[in-house]
């Protein structure tokens, strides 16, 4: 009964099984080895994307603010919600590489950017010469922190209000496979065809080991790129291992099975929330994050049974009256089962 | 016949059936795994230092530009060899994570530091009050870029100049198996009781996939290093794969074994151009990388024969007059062949 | 009738003489000058602080950036007002200067922080560990950017709030001198025994030609300060023109009078403009900054007869019903003359 | 007898009486002033350089720092001689400002960069791909460190094989007047013409109080420029002292006389010199400083009878055989007074 986090799972043996076959003998580093050739192919193609520069790293965060920084010059403005990863969970990275760009913080339900406030803040921005940091640029996180999916028409409208301003747009796809399949879109349709420039498609919560990739749909930035890469210490000398990870991934749509039996586990979970006396979802469950509240006897019943997950917000605690429902994050992965899941529900409702 | 670095080399069989094994259900992340338990306790074990902290990242740049900035204030010195790794081959890492330090090049013989060098440059630093850089801190590599190795009794006498002014030592050990069981001592007594405060702790080039493991004998600095790490996106969520790697390279010796067996044929190589007509070492071999001269007629042959190294300096080419030697750098691994080098001394002699 | 603001108007004649007086002769450069002597020991004087570490920077934008930089580490937070000038009007220079630190913005009425919005903010901050980014500083605007003035009673709740996590406190004090004359309270009773360990205090928009000093109650910093400083490029070789105006600024209480002279320029245009028809404070008036709003009619009779101010905030705009009234912000200094404020007044009436 | 610095001398009459008449009344703040608006046009008249972009700043170090932060990304290398004033005397502000790139030392008499040591440097750079730091720029200084001067056809020279390689070029004009007028040639002629980017044009060492202007021929770059000037901290509100000091400065040719003046007292001073017994030039007296060394003695002569200068190299002192010689740096400057220079003679001769 792990809920903590998708990034508690294993590898897909899949996977595991292409870390192993890429074991064999010598293999020239720094990403010119042969399963590097296959990723960058199959990216190419799956996202109908052929001038399309692709490059790996091994964390989500190294994915996110290289690709800020390529995008940002430093005496500019990152947009992003209020939640997003890059603000709240990479202790500043995204400050680190761009030297020093600022993010500025908008609203919207469920992490999801209101148009609105995007436009809105956009228009304070700069309006002051060079006394103000300048606009930079936007960066939007599909999968959102509260599990919530962007469509491609909703990408589409914060990039048209980004591009007006010349503005380039990044998405933070570390649960990209999850906002995939949910919106039922193809991976073109999410990101360069609805304005993204820079794609940061995660591999690590779905399934691998530790591989990220960075789609860079305009290779102009390619170079920078690398050089940001090698200088931030992220260019592995035995790139094998990640290029052999991201080609099972991507291989045979594995990447896609796997996020939506992620999904599947948390719609089954979500529904039994959802009839659970005394539950109700803090936001709509449109990928693999459930957030729910539910009496605090439940929670008490759910973690002595064997429950690991994470109260949301983060400042609850479990002292109280009992029947007073605390909220929480649940998280379900591509291994999460059937009986895990129901064995949770059983324990909340007692 | 693969000699162009030993990061071109496979891991262990033993490494990476431990990875296979570390994949088994659901695991903590950021560190919180068992494996990395294990680690802690047989780092600290090994090099009887019951208070270090160690930290695992991927890669040797990460782990030296980390272990810099934690040492080193933005205006301040890094004395290290010309031609350390972290001057010529990181792409400015150093100055990117101390915020900008200024590296100061120290001469000395087949890349190993002078103690006069050393002692001239710290003299020359900071004469002039808030006007120049201030003394930082120095840096050492074991085994070093020309495959030499210091002894301890070398390490603490510039660990001895350098802690005189109250600088700090770190130790670039992306080599350190190689270098110690050349110098046949503990590790305790190649770096703390030598005078070394930080050591990057290598095992990617010698047989794991990916895994450099910092260790800090005075833990003071430990959670700054947490926070640099994080920041620098240089945090594993699905760290176990990093953890079980370096338990499997600690355990029953495993690191020194391969370390040996890449020392072995690196001498096996040196010995047989030792005695090839034409031939001269340009370095001692006292690691697992040669460095030796011959004639280009025996690099045509090499190379025809399938062998890979680089010619070093790389300013050279093998254009010109066939009996004028050229230079070349050729590093052997844990599984270097003696077939192989055999087959490449033929090669070379014709 | 020039109130853009008080940066408009030129030096006291007093301080220019200082000036020119220093001008005499060969003088050692980089602070070793005799004017720097006096301006030490009158800060400390006056402050009550015979420690206190002082250095003059030529603009308010060095003076905060460098105070930062020594107070707050590259991953930590700096809490200020939502309308600071050191988020708004600096470009990211403490982001720049501090490595990259993150601003987090805190409400309050008239930009003065409120003790539960920065409580709150703390409490949030650092809650995931290693993830977010850390508690850091405070840093308040004294007179705010609202032309409001924090009581040393009110200082003293934030600082404690902010000594309660050992976090260090900074007061921007471009307008010091407007803000101490409007308490009534010594300078020790504003700045250190407030709370506030490093002060910014301004000489610049109050009869300077350009000097800020920074005052460090706590000197363990000074010499972090001074290398920053340098490598800033803030450290002046011909620093005796600094110094001398400073000295000029500090002697017989000049810039306590010439504060009183702007602050009360201040209340007689802020008066008047309560008892105009259709005009209403936005702001209390309790420096020497005027934020009222009036109808559009009046604006443009003002600006007709030659006023010069900026509308606030920006976005509005002169187009509209006359009737409708618009927001402006109108600052005094030392050499408002009342003849203008009553022009002023007079045009707005009509 | 002051010759430790020209920084140490006053500023020039006519300047000091601009900045006071600039003190008239209300200006418009960072740089809208009228002063300003001349400053413009006499540059881009003298420097025969109609679409050039000028900006004023108050200090060597800021003008070096900001104009290198243009022209170098983070990753790339900034050639300049050994003894450049931003390698020894700015304690890392190139590194600061740009992000981090790495000053590579050029040998070359005189602190002239010889230009193979310029050209194997670029050479040696960047062979292996996205390891090493990039090229960047070249960045020389006129006069040098040393008191040499560059030619017209020296400049060109190094320019050329930096524009070979597409790579920008700065000087480093803290003393462009005194270069110029012993050069005997234009301003255009020793910049842009010579293959000059940017230039950092001294106005404090040679009569100024503070103000050093940063002249960019190709304005392409202004924008970023006047960015990183706010963001550096080194954008003056009161900015029209700024103005008003280079106006008066360009005025009538008056920064070219007190540059004549300068350079006509090191002559008078390097002549006495070379017909002193024991005495020895160190390096030709091109400009306004003197390099000198005569024995002991002459030393404790000239300090008793109250001479001030530096010892150069600064490692020596004066403890030792009264006869041995020992190098010092003279610099004189645009008042200094015959009389002070035959008096120092006189002492040295005893």
């Amino acid at each position: 009964m792990m809920f903590a986090s998708d990034n508690t799972s294993p590898a897909h043996p899949s996977i595991m099984a292409a870390v192993a076959a890429a074991n064999d003998g010598f293999a020239m580093p720094y990403g010119a080895d042969p399963w590097m050739d296959t990723v960058r192919a199959e990216i190419r193609r799956q996202f109908e994307a052929p001038e399309a520069a692709v490059y790996l790293v091994a964390t989500g965060t190294a994915a996110n603010a290289l690709a800020l920084a390529c995008l940002c010059p430093p005496w500019a403005a990152v947009y992003c919600h209020r939640n997003a990863h890059v603000e709240e969970d990479e202790c500043g990275a995204p400050e680190f590489y761009t030297g020093g760009a600022k993010l500025v913080l908008i609203d919207g339900d469920h992490a999801r950017m209101s148009p609105a406030g995007l436009s809105r803040a956009i228009g304070f921005t700069a309006r002051a010469g060079v006394h103000n940091v300048q606009k930079g640029m936007v960066t939007l996180t599909n999968s959102t922190e509260n599990g919530a999916v962007y469509t491609p028409a909703q990408v589409a409208e914060l990039a048209a209000l980004a591009h007006a301003q010349s503005l380039p747009v990044h998405m933070d796809g570390a649960r990209f496979a999850n906002a995939l399949v949910a919106a039922g879109c193809t991976p073109a349709e999410m990101t360069w065809r609805a304005g993204v420039d820079v794609l940061s498609f995660g591999g690590t919560k779905n399934g691998c080991l530790g591989v990220e990739a960075v789609v860079i749909f305009d290779p102009a930035k390619a170079w920078e790129f690398e050089l940001r890469r090698k200088r931030g210490g992220h260019l592995f000398s035995k790139h094998r291992y990640l290029s052999a990870q991201m080609a099972a991934y991507l291989r045979d749509g594995l990447w896609l099975t796997l996020a939506r039996q992620a999904n599947a586990a948390a719609r089954r979970l979500s529904q039994g929330l959802a009839v659970t006396p005394g539950a109700t979802l803090v936001h709509p469950t449109e990928a693999n994050a459930v957030f729910a509240a539910w009496p605090r006897a439940g929670h008490h019943r759910a973690q002595g049974a064997g429950a690991r997950y994470y109260l949301w917000p983060g400042n609850q605690t479990l002292e109280g009256p009992v029947e007073d429902p605390v909220a929480a994050r649940l998280v379900c992965s591509w291994c999460t089962a059937d009986a895990d899941v129901d064995g949770f529900l059983a324990a909340v409702r007692g």
